[in-house]
């Protein structure tokens, strides 16, 4: 096989917000041989991964999983719902919003931007003030990140419902959860949510190649007058073949393998205790950039995202911003670790920290640790004391009962 | 882990028509940490993979890849390439070929259907007629399938795109290859077709989730104009990131791993040689099944599948004609072998033997002594004898030279 | 990793009598990280397959567990039991009787041969006379092979000890079930052995590494005052470890995986549903031999073994006998299957079929079919029809509930 | 499979010192199935082992290979040299000196122990003074441990050559490098070794079931003379075999693969490459544990270990020591970090750092930060600004050119 890792020795650190470091449990439930997916085992794995998946999105309505990434998910929660030439209103929170935006222009959607603040999440005010402006409801969906992968802001989503609420307006909410979907809290029921979108490589643990649609009532009852054409993306098809344990077309068998792992370990931990952990991570990371004096890109303490922290390069000694991208190839020359890159306008001025997934303590420290020490070799000015300041925050937050004194 | 196997002991049998046996290499090769797709090692193997996929193809020409399961490029094979209300002229082999009319229909297309004979390939001169007679070239495209996999019948791609050129028109070739690629001769380049359709869980032993459009200039110049609405499928942003070796949203990582290896394992053993293996099996198969006295489906030996054979069931004793499915069901319970059900008008009526993929002769021995065993528990009227027809077949055309008289 | 699969495609039919094919499960059971071996998730492995292997021994007594292939634990079964120049009474059955009477000589012993015919087991008569003209109990142990594995044959170990217990003599009673525990019915405890030798790479399903002793009492009181030099295979300190689920030096921590599985699997399958598999393999294997015309080692039906089949080669059409490793070599080059060889006096004039282990109908149909191809490509002369007769006797031995007529 | 890992999320840190974390490519490699090991694939794999595995232990002479764990190969190189009631010099430099003395006895040798500083390795002079002593040549071995694994010292093997040729003493010069292959230069041939003894799951990166003797031609020739009884340890039969590639008894085939994959990578890696990662791993160590004030068991900087480093627990609050197992058991409670315990008589006083094997910088600041937290939380008293030394001394060894700076 093609030798991919060219490090010389020892485990390369995952730390980009996904795909996340895929737990051996994961990799080898997928290395099994792959089965008939119309056959009487097939059957019995769909059964228990149907059974588990609504669980994680904490939903009873149905989950519709595709053999995609999950780019296509984002695809499916329009071409299933709207007709061509339909308003959805939508919210630049940062890079993946702007992709998704994109996207509902290419699949002959109008689409409309609120906000440009690429350093907060949604403000609920402004799309309820929208909503009310919309008196001849124009506008039928409302698109929103639960968690920006490229700048480490969450949104309040169950603000945002209460938003939709408040206008009396009927549109629809689709919200991604790519990055935060196994990681952070959210409740698909809870928040009347109407299309959630997720991909199988972040807090699933997956490696790329699934992706999700959790789907309401009323989001379903659009789907029977929705006019956008589909075939590989519709839903209905999915759903009705799903009662059985099947799928209408060839599912990504080796794939569900996992899921069907991931949806084990999630669960056996407890999903409080996974968002716990992520959060925990999350504030050590914290604790240690403010102790290098760096800057956090999130200006919102209550939107910090628990799965990924997004730093801002300083200014350096001659007067010029430092180069994430420069800090970020010495880091993985010295120190065999990836980090997320800065994406679009953020380019070159950030870089981000995944803390997310299958992930511990020490993975952390490490994680930290080859940021500051990249900060030395790369002559990024900041404080040293970093990675002392998480080591603390993790002492005191340490869950497991300590032992006697020594 | 989910237990899947139900099955006492031993190695399953998995002679559907797709996916197939996934060899040992593959799984292991998919069975490594994922890594960042943006970084320098991913782009080793984006590299790599483009390098090789296009000689499975015979092609000079981009093919795209997709993070997603075959249904999904005969979706991007129709998007890309046309706008809604155009016709296309498709022809009826069997299931699949339905299948995908059905989804054309879905997608807003136009399309056409010659033929009606699931047990022929495509009738070129039809084609040939339609095209000619369709003198205001409202036809956009022609879409046919390579090898049916409903059916065990080939058709001669060559003499369909001779039909295009002899009525000189326009009309952009589609080919469905996903149950022939990596294992019956196709030429992409040389048969002028304009988008070939395949899928990772065939020919090329991967486990379903990756899907493949190789595409000429002129489909490439026809998507610039194409007005089907697209974005998870298009072309253009996946054909420009490839030039880098990238993907432009997450790729399938794990499966690039498979598929890397993959190629290096059909390229190893050579295209020639695939081929004329999966020939020899096919034909080992056709004795096998005349010697039972039984009816292959394909009913022009021209036209036979090198891949699968589709059996017809026998009249039984009562007069009545013996149940396919039953048949598969004892199999499957006495002897842990999946074969291909009958699907749509012809099922109950025929049973599908998949033989292609990782293969070799002592495991289709396995798979035709499970089926003759198989007929005689399920009291099917046949001879005896197929099994020894097989061997004597196989023996016949042993390609090792054989050792010195013992 | 070094490309060990030279064979164009498919399988390798690997039919020699052990090391046999290992299972998925299994083989991904030992891919996961090792352990800390004296931390608490190992001691709940050590403790799980302690409490298990003795089922698969029928014992309750302890089962020492080396890390250490088979051979070793021949070694460990005289070294803790004997004193130098003590004299042990072996029966020559076959080549590794021979293999195991030239260890105990290497090791100080005296070794006494009774027996020559490779074609018989024990003749427990012999053992009984000659014990009783031992009435000084010069004689301290009496060690006999289960299941000849270069032979086919088996030995009634219960009749050695009525034989023993007869001659009211007190010498320990050794066995070797090395190709024997795990396939065909063996009883520690019920025959009264002493010292019951095992290794993982047959029955077990394992890859070879891991070895076994179950011990009697008796033979831990005799290993009290045994003067044989030991310290690696001593069990004292092995068996006082395994109290707490430990072992006193490394043990091989990722074989264990693989052990813990292989119980599972036994377990799950039911022990004398393991053997009835074995025993039902073993006739149609007969049976085609004798279709065949060929003539089976073993002469004796009643030992005939279930675990493997050693065929002799015919005289040839010159009037010389036909050479197995000839035939071998044609099957492997053409068929890619191994057989196991004719070992030591047998070398050339038998080849032995291997059906142990993980293991199922098909896998042996394509074993026989492989055998006679191979059979007719090396110019063997023999009848046709083994293949055809091997069915026959696996259609009427079937188990599953055959489907209602189709 | 038993789920092993309690710990609810992320990888184990292994960091006793050995086993060691086996590295993925090795997993793999060892997760394919089991082959014919008297077969042409087995004899290229056992060519291709037997011509890299020399190179590891910088030798020329023949490299025996048990499928046994290294406590095997302990034995394995007393009883091929040596008679019963030889008297064999050894020195006690910590627990496995001792448990190896302990063999020997067991072994009917008669045993002589120099030395009882378990804080320094081994004095040449001393065993030079003992050597000129004996100029009856009643020693017919010196049997020295290069790496002690329960302190963390080394010794200087070409000194006490250097001491036995000073002496002009015939007695045979056997070393343990159990601890110490593949991660401390050792260098067979140029120190003039007779046995070098040494094991799979420690520099060699593999799970334990392996083990080794490096043999020169002088210990060749003393085992024809040899009196102790050996049959599975037996060199010469194993030596033999290998001349074509092969065993005589069944090897372990599985960890063999591995064993394949570990010597390539190894190679690719470059020996003094691999030497200068364990010495700079150790020396960051070595920092950290200053930094807490803490003292280094080994008392000779000259013998500081490369491959582990044992650190004394300090006097707590109350007068009394603290406990190293409280601390042990705090680390894996609450960082799912596994450290190597204090054996024997340092039990409670010491705990060991393993950095050695498939390591790298962030693994280790995980695991000095994993040890620094648990300090705390055990209430251990020490000074803050251990992990801030060893990034510190990271940094400045780094080796990958830094950057421009950003």
């Amino acid at each position: 096989m093609l030798k991919l890792n060219s490090h010389p020795s020892g485990r390369h650190f995952l730390q980009i917000p996904g795909p996340t470091n895929v737990p051996d449990r994961i990799l080898r439930a997928m290395d099994y041989p792959t089965i008939d997916h119309r056959g009487p085992e097939f059957q019995q794995l769909g059964k228990k991964i149907l059974g588990q998946i609504g669980k994680i999105f904490q939903t009873e309505q149905p989950v519709v999983i595709y053999p995609a990434s999950g780019t296509g998910a984002w695809e499916a929660a329009l071409v299933n719902t709207l007709s061509p030439g339909d308003t959805v209103l939508m919210y630049e929170t940062g890079h993946f919003a702007t992709l998704w935006k994109k996207m509902a222009d290419k699949l002959s959607l109008k689409s409309e931007f609120l906000g440009d603040d690429w350093r907060r999440g949604v403000d609920a005010a402004k799309i309820e003030a929208r909503l009310r402006a919309d008196s001849g409801h124009v506008i039928k969906a409302v698109a929103v990140v639960h968690n920006e992968t490229s700048t480490g802001v969450t949104s309040d989503i169950a603000a945002v419902r209460r938003a939709i609420d408040a206008a009396g307006h009927p549109a629809l909410l689709l919200v991604d959860t790519i990055s935060s979907l196994g990681s952070l809290d959210y409740r698909h029921d809870e928040w009347g949510v109407d299309v959630t979108v997720a991909g199988s490589q972040k807090g699933l643990m997956l490696p790329p190649g699934l992706s999700f649609n959790a789907v309401s009532q009323k989001a379903i009852a659009a789907s029977k007058t929705a006019k956008l054409a589909r075939a590989f993306w519709a839903w209905d098809e999915i759903i009705e073949a799903n009662k059985n344990g099947f799928w209408p077309y060839t599912p990504a068998t080796n794939l569900l393998y996992g899921l069907s792992e991931a949806c084990d370990m999630l669960l056996e931990e407890g999903m409080q205790n996974v968002f716990a952990r992520h959060q925990r991570h999350a504030e050590a990371t914290r604790q240690c950039v403010r102790a290098w004096g760096l800057e956090i890109l999130c200006q919102n303490e209550a939107e910090y995202s628990g799965a990924l922290t997004a730093v801002v390069m300083p200014v350096g000694a001659g007067g010029e911003r430092c180069n994430a991208d420069a800090l970020r190839k010495v880091i993985l020359a010295n120190f065999n670790m990836s980090l997320g890159q800065g994406l679009n306008k953020l380019s070159g001025w950030v870089f981000r920290i995944g803390h997310l997934g299958d992930f511990n303590d020490l993975t952390l420290m490490g994680t930290l640790a080859g940021v500051e020490m990249g900060l030395v070799l790369a002559g990024v000015p900041h404080k040293a004391g970093g990675v002392a300041a998480a080591m603390q925050s993790l002492q005191q937050s340490a869950v497991a009962v300590a032992a006697q004194p020594a």
